[in-house]
């Protein structure tokens, strides 16, 4: 099938068709184009606008083209792209009729049908995958719910929580990502098919039908904007690369804490390499893999842009471009997804090296503070000055947090405020003890056990409902 | 009041002070962390936390200030940021009791909340700016749904529609947007107050009252993610970077359309300039800054997404470089909305420039080859044969689509199918007639005007709607 | 060859191994690989450190790959890489002994070495082909040098000049473009090799020696920056980002000036597609894939830099994904080169429309201003504003500036600055005529012919010099 | 001065003006534009295109506004740009023969000399503090040469280096990021005044005269590029960034150093904050901020990247808009450069600590391979695998490397190659102490005080010859 016999009077230039050739990645929508194609047919010939009978032909060449799957196609770079190789195929079997099933359609609307068509699979699988990883989060933290570990700020040692409750931040991100998605989906589902090239048909065609054919929610209601319009993509590798982020950040914590330094969780041997010189590596590959993966999806997101700026309407060739970036995400997206979760499900974690970094580098003094506020209805500002002169002291005379006691704290406050606390001896300590203190922290989104388990449960509801609502 | 005079000995470096303060844009929030500070306070009080006399006091010096506006308070580098400003501000009025309504609160969470509470007023304006903006696309639309121009693919004359069925092609896509940013505005409405520095606190705060305090719809749920997350951030920006690229397409066709050479339009003298040196310049200035601006807004989506790779949970001061480019991303686009509204409200359209072109460049040739299918009952793919060499005739032999008569296609015809297919002259001259093409494209999401003038009323009542929604 | 034999005791997941696999990209450096490792095994016999028989057994079999090809390699992921898959095949020749080939060396510094070698002669190939693209342009510039045309600012008709001028405007560009790829070249050409893991060896290896057998121009001084630096890969790729920058301003060009609109050149065929529904299209397909392609190009730069950031020394695994970014923007922006040359080489020029639209919308005014500060010595800007003035006449009264007499100027000039200005007829029209207007545009750098054949004639030189300096 | 009084007619809209204004960022230019005036006015005069006298009354009014400053001139919106608003400040003090200093000159090429002059001044401050930069790692380096450190790959321990060693990593790629800049400073250096708007003009201009005056090496040789091209400013930028990038890398190295599980440095408290709640935290603010603001530059990179994409030439408006980046990007390069080296230069190294890591995690284990391929000569693969058993049994018995002798290495050898190595055990120990190690690894490039010494003092010539050669 050569387009080019009317108007065209050369062959297309060899390297001209290879770098304008979309083969490359037209695998992706090879079903959706079949889909396409049939529901279209079947539109045609219940509008009477084709025979039923070449209806029927055409509509059973694709069945079986969808059974053979692409290898039963033709494709080199002289045949453009899989829309024109998929009615090469059926002319080939049907002969001139299979021109039929083009009618009141191009190749414009088409396209944008088969990317939204295989993109809604795509998402819903990411989507699937994000509450798995979320899944696998809740039951981790089930298990972590008294396993102490200092949380940072500025990297730096800011306060005491439990492996669980920290977990269980990296579940809801991705329980965001999830929303996000769905949200996105909304805009994926609507038909384009129908557009044409740009301003529909002088055919009879019913848009209607062949949006319930396609499954889609809704048929798009202008003809311009469906064909040239592709911030569903836009939205999608956001979405991705917002997914991304989310796990680099869990990697560059699985890379910090398998450091000899931090030492608070050891990874999988199937998840680590060595090094072919130094004996003594293990090295967190698959993270660091991850997290420089991310730059790809911003790079996808900020192609799929820049094609689109300033770019006229209808349909340009650009447009083309931007598909590649979307199959590209969604398959480094899903990759990440996958192995994160794997990665961080079979890392071994060091309960005592969390507990010992807790209570070695004062994480529990905003406790005593608050202590000293609470005890003495001092304005916090204050305490926290005498807090904060306190571990000066500590520092400097060696000592730990664990050998405060009253008459310390007295000879700060009386430095600060001029006057002594006289805290109880017991207030101090507790204050002190991580297991207590994050006992203490009992308001919900806190690290408290009971908080926690509250939480967890509430996730594992949400995604069970959701798995469901995805079959 | 000095932060510093606990653990840290010395001032910080100037130069230092000056790198990391946020102050230049904190006057974004100065609202919001009034209204954070007076509902915190009115909750601590509330539970009998603090004071009821000293909550009191606090929040009528809060008030105060509210009315004062951000310049009572004393902004330089070595104050650090708002926060500490604010704070200083009521401790100069009220001494050091006013450290009370700091009990159970940080400025991680401080943050996070002051920044989603300006930020779902700053959404709502853009939102109303784009319903603003369909609102012109379609009572320009209602005066121009008989205005023929060409459509264009490649910036190749395509097909013919009118200029109202291109003007709502701009208005679905600010509907996507509008809506993306009713999606976005649900992850926006969320509570981070009360997550503290980054796990909560021992006092037994209330984060349900102080959500309802603040207008949100909920709390957040974990505090390590609230404090940590700025996802909510990079989704606005992306919106607003879509919006900016459905602007710069617009621009786009903006400057093409009032080139000499397409002379589609001409814009307004309010919204062009001329050149210092070439007294005949018109120049469409505002389009181009506007097409240039879109790429700031990818830039600040590409920098906040940069910016929170790899970050390790949780507060980390990298997150405050975040903030900026929100602002910055908010005041570009909602300019970019105005003007450019503006700009496309007062252009001229030329209606004899477009049915000029319309006739003169075979933009009605598709659908001779859909007559010739109608009609005969050939497949497309050959009916597009037979009108593409067609064509080539025309050209070859200095005439127009206007000169095709029914022994001109004959003559083709025979040389592509050996056979003649003789259509009545009439049929010929109604597929090829720009106004007659138009009205038979009477598809939904197409331009005959009855579609279009069905697709602007629905518009109309969604703008009506959503409007009122946002009172 | 298992490097977990040690440290690890479990395979890696195969997932994993996949996910981490650098593989697929490897097979740009396998020459360089066995290169790198002959000089190496060479140099180590040559210090005495091993064995100039098993030197010469392990440079025989490395040699006979080279010959054979990379398809001699088992390449699975379980492989890891080239280093090893090469490594296992000297193995498989020799046995252990192969084992010597990487004393005092590690992946690491291999790896770098590898990369620096390939690109070096990656980068000579594209400095090839803007060479020989300067070439074309400057042979259709000597076509060209009377050949009418309006340059533009704004997209709005400025002044006239000639096509050759504006085609000169394309080879400074690429000028440009070469040289800075020289510069980088200078930075590329330094050797790692010798670094080894990250800080040398206790063997005492010759660096000068491998760097004089690779042809290095010298090596690198730090191994710890020497294994953990990829700045000559994002530099590399800003020079070829750089270049897809100014071949996406030519296609901009070719596309628009092959519209109906512009009409300046038609594209050859074999560079054109056209529609399968729209039988009248001739669609600029390459300009625009190679338009979006530039974005690909500023991802892959974005990519790399976003990898590199806040990476803390030395190697990490992170570095591994920067090297397909570099590939892949240097296939890109070779056949992007190639492939806009052979486009913009085969279009035919309209030089009369180029006329047309020279006399028909006031290009040549600035000259009549020119003209009027020349001969009558008022200030330029008042004479800017008569002939501002006299445009609105002509545009109002539907006259073209070549109706423009004497008393028509002096009628404006009364109006202006209260008297006239009495000009010769002559000098009027001289000002306005398109190609006695270019002639007088006679400084270096503009469009009169004898300076456009100056700079050709030093274009030409400098190619030739250059071309003949990379042989 | 009111260009619009000829062609338009109505005053450009308020918002619009605003919208468009350069103002803002103008003073960049302000004084490089009085000096391009002053030399282009003194060449007009010169080559006797206007009257010497009026020249004089000019030259005399633009340096009386060079001393008086910025401030003398009205700048608001409605004066759209520097250049209107220093011939209006002309045009008051000498009246309308002001006008004659543009004759032959336009904004377009104006503007583009202006960027060119200033920008040359930035870059060489940028390349001073570079190589102050480089003096202080060298300063800093002759301290530490013997300063024991582990040298990480994957960030897991590698090999032992020292802390000079590491120190002259950064300097070295420092030294590429200023030799990058002279690279570029080869290309700013080119004067395009002359081009005027685009095809220089028909006044006899004397452009050799004007390169001389202000001090430019040559001038660009073709107008049409002269006025469009911004290639000098994307390069710039990419030279800011990669020097962000080199920077965000010692940033995160200080982040990690100075985490309580590294504790390899101690911030000085000039460059560290605190906790509004948390008294016990020391924060490296500076570095974080730095580190994010990396990702500012990259997005400078990419918006000017993205706004040349696809522009037609010549100039365009969008150009302007490249410009606030650039100095964007000057500013915060610059600043980071100094803060980070500052805050670098004020560590206090805990030498105790990097000696502890250097003999707790087996970082000296791949000297014990190359001592086992140096004494037994056996195959480097077969003696890592030795080591790595070896590691293994003594982690498993919770011993240290410092605790390995020959009878534990012949265990290992034997379950591994099925003989004992019979290494002596002054050998083994002396392979695995840290200051012998690293004495021993004396290649160039390496870590051995001998090397390290050799490496500085060339650094330091090189820095005193170029910090010469700026002056």
């Amino acid at each position: 099938m050569n387009l080019r016999g009317g108007r065209l009077q050369k062959k297309m230039d060899e390297e001209a068709a290879k770098f304008t050739s979309s083969l490359e990645s037209d695998h992706h929508i090879f079903y959706a184009d079949i889909k396409c194609n049939i529901a279209h047919t079947r539109m045609l010939a219940r509008e009477g606008i084709i025979d039923e009978k070449t209806a029927h032909k055409i509509i059973k060449v694709l069945e079986e083209l969808g059974k053979e799957g692409i290898k039963a196609l033709k494709l080199d770079p002289s045949v453009e792209d899989i829309h024109m190789a998929i009615e090469e195929y059926v002319t080939e079997k049907i002969g001139e009729e299979a021109g039929f099933m083009h009618t009141g359609k191009s190749r414009n609307d088409q396209v944008a049908t088969d990317l939204r068509l295989a993109l809604k699979e795509k998402i819903r699988e990411i989507q699937k995958e994000l509450l798995n990883f979320i899944k696998v989060l809740v039951r981790m933290a089930e298990d972590h719910k008294e396993t102490i570990m200092v949380g940072y700020t500025h990297l730096q040692h800011a306060q005491v929580t439990t492996f669980a409750h920290h977990l269980l931040a990296y579940a809801h991100a991705f329980k965001r990502d999830y929303e996000r998605l769905k949200d996105t989906y909304k805009r994926v589902d609507v038909n384009p098919l129908g557009s044409a090239a740009l301003t529909t048909t002088s055919f009879p065609i019913n848009r209607k039908l062949t949006t319930r054919l396609l499954g889609f929610s809704d048929y798009m209601e202008n003809s311009m904007d469906a064909v040239s319009s592709r911030d569903f993509i836009a939205e999608t590798i956001f979405d991705l690369s917002m997914i991304a982020a989310n796990l680099s950040r869990i990697c560059e914590e699985m890379i910090l804490w398998s450091t000899y330094e931090f030492r608070l969780i050891e990874l999988a041997d199937e998840f680590s390499s060595t090094s072919s010189i130094m004996p003594q590596k293990k090295n967190p590959d698959v993270a660091e893999i991850a997290r420089a993966r991310t730059s790809n999806l911003y790079s996808n997101l900020m192609s799929v842009l820049g094609i689109l700026k300033g770019l006229p309407y209808t349909y340009n060739r650009d447009l083309q471009e931007i598909t590649p970036h979307l199959w590209d995400a969604l398959g480094t997206c899903y990759d990440m997804i996958c192995i994160v979760r794997r990665m961080l499900s079979t890392v071994k974690v060091n309960s005592e090296r969390g507990f010992e970094l807790a209570v070695s580098n004062f994480a529990t003094a905003t406790d005593l503070a608050d202590a000293i506020v609470m005890e003495k209805k001092i304005p916090f500002r204050t305490a926290h000055q005498i807090v904060g002169r306190l571990i000066n002291h500590v520092i400097k005379e060696g000592l730990s947090l664990l050998d405060v006691n009253s008459s310390l704290v007295d000879k700060v406050s009386e430095e600060i405020i001029g006057e002594k606390l006289e805290l109880d001896d017991d207030i101090i300590r507790r204050a002190l003890d991580p297991h207590e203190n994050v006992k203490r922290r009992n308001v919900p989104g806190g690290p408290s056990p009971r908080m926690v388990e509250a939480s967890l449960k509430k996730l594992e509801a949400y995604v069970k409902d959701e798995l469901e609502s995805l079959k």
